[in-house]
């Protein structure tokens, strides 16, 4: 199994970002305060630069195809406590102080809904689902 | 942006998660005890039911392409506590109890080096790294 890895990637010191075919890694930004999984997007080399440049996380969007710093529109933004990289360097974490709330539906974390398995059928609760603000006025410039 | 949302997929309590293009959703695991990450994975369709119907984590092996259950070879398994899903269903978190380390190289977490630029240049160092166990033997069957 370990010769199918890449050994300077993952035992070295010197960060090379392995790139999906997008152009792009993934990024895990935990609550610094309480460990809780705020929301889990995506960097580009420009957003990963930007972000260890600034301190404050800078994200790639998908949908929009276009360089984001997170809370540029809602004013919720996220100040960067440490970063670290994964063994395959394909997976940043961040762990943030994060203003305001983290998702774009006004919930602190994007991860406010728990998966259960009850008799064969799998279905959703809320938990700590409280808005933090309203969505349609954050965004309504 | 609201618009652009599937509302029901954001706010109802229905399970729809949302594969990408090979059928995938990505899955962050953190312990349960620390708050840590410990790694990003993937799951497919089989991989979300099987974690959900035993309470131990599936993932689907992107490079291996095959399903696989955590620790099926080395013995560190991860129970699963809680798990959540995303804003747009397609990412998970799990919170698990992690039995000995979660990542193949022998450390607790696959995050064992911080991401530190200083003056330009950017560069790790290990954070955690000790190894829990040796690699060459875990995978030696």
């Amino acid at each position: 199994m370990s010769n199918s890895h890449d050994s300077e990637r993952e035992e070295g010191l010197s960060f090379q970002p392995k790139f999906d075919a997008s152009g792009l890694v993934t990024c895990v930004a935990t609550d610094a305060a309480t460990g809780d999984v705020l929301m889990v997007a995506h960097m580009n080399d420009e957003a990963l630069r930007k972000t260890i440049a600034t301190g404050e996380a800078w994200y790639f969007s998908r949908s929009r195809n276009a360089l984001w710093r997170k809370g540029e529109s809602s004013g919720h933004t996220q100040r960067v406590v440490e970063m670290r990289v994964d063994c395959d360097q394909d997976a940043v974490w961040i762990r943030v102080e994060q203003v305001g709330a983290a998702c774009h539906t006004g919930r602190r974390s994007c991860f406010y809904r728990k998966v259960e398995g009850e008799g064969g059928s799998i279905g959703l609760s809320f938990v700590d689902a409280d808005k933090q603000f309203d969505p349609t006025r954050a965004y309504s410039k």
